[in-house]
């Protein structure tokens, strides 16, 4: 950020008074630039048992298998926008079931929030960010080629908690990848 | 937003290529400026069977009282927020025991996330942004003078699920209060 998007003057980095943290300040109107994280949501979208998952066709992780996920938007719930996503990544209609995983990814500023879900038919293809989107059996998913830990995470412990048939939603936090 | 953050250009509101929503688009470099919701993190603080509650000092809703809870950070997790916030409004140390309720609030463009909390110790006072700060019994929440539904609703869970010792997480959505 380098400019107030009230006036055009330049921001600078302060402590705004009766605050702990550095934020961009305009230096000719004063308008605090508060930054918050970002949701992004997705789901687990299950067919007969099979999980669908989408290859990626855009960075990070192009070429990585993920379920469907994005950015949350304005003026919509948390499931609609798992299921928005579905719709953009997979082409698929679903069913949002219920919350599921909730992951903090504060270095960058991201709360992952993963639901539960139904596809309503088995309808699917490849959205314009992704290069494939599959049916994947337990046993057939390409768990070395998956894009994101928070999406193995939360698959392995959808297949674990599926053998009860209860899935009680669960939080944790993400550290960066070491690579 | 009337100016770019990055070029100090004129944004317009446009629907960019490949979109399907209205954003600020720069005019000159380009940028497109998406808004996301916000996520509100909070908590219920318990001591001994009773709930901490403070009441607003600020607008909206100045003079009813509500739990800790404000606007998660950059950096941070949700229930360091949720912990910050208690420590901000009500000068109370918590621990934070889990996730209880989501709400989403659509028409405001928020996600208010609640957590289960107790007190360290029982040491409180009032934050800069709170006129009061109590500890309040099942049976002497004043109800009536709520600040917000969420808080109301997930309190009256609360205390249902604390007869049988289990807090299943929620999630809900919120409508535009009638006034």
């Amino acid at each position: 950020m380098n400019f107030c998007n009230q006036c055009a003057h330049p921001v600078s980095i302060q402590i705004p008074d009766g605050d702990t943290k550095e934020r961009y300040v305009c230096d000719a109107c004063g308008v605090i630039h508060y930054q918050n994280p970002k949701i992004v949501a997705g789901c687990i979208p299950e067919w007969e048992g099979q999980i669908l998952l989408c290859r990626r066709g855009i960075e990070p992780r192009h070429g990585l298998w993920t379920i469907p996920a994005g950015f949350m938007e304005n003026g919509e719930t948390i499931e609609q926008a798992a299921a928005r996503e579905t719709l953009e990544e997979a082409c698929a209609e679903v069913e949002i079931n219920g919350l599921y995983g909730v992951f903090n990814i504060p270095h960058v500023n991201q709360v992952y929030m993963i639901f539960r879900a139904s596809l309503k038919e088995k309808k699917f293809a490849s959205g314009i960010e992704s290069l494939e989107t599959e049916l994947f059996s337990e046993n057939d998913i390409p768990w070395s080629e998956m894009a994101f830990p928070v999406v193995v995470q939360s698959l392995k412990r959808f297949f674990n908690d599926r053998v009860r048939q209860e899935f009680p939603a669960f939080i944790d936090t993400v550290a960066p990848i070491k690579r």
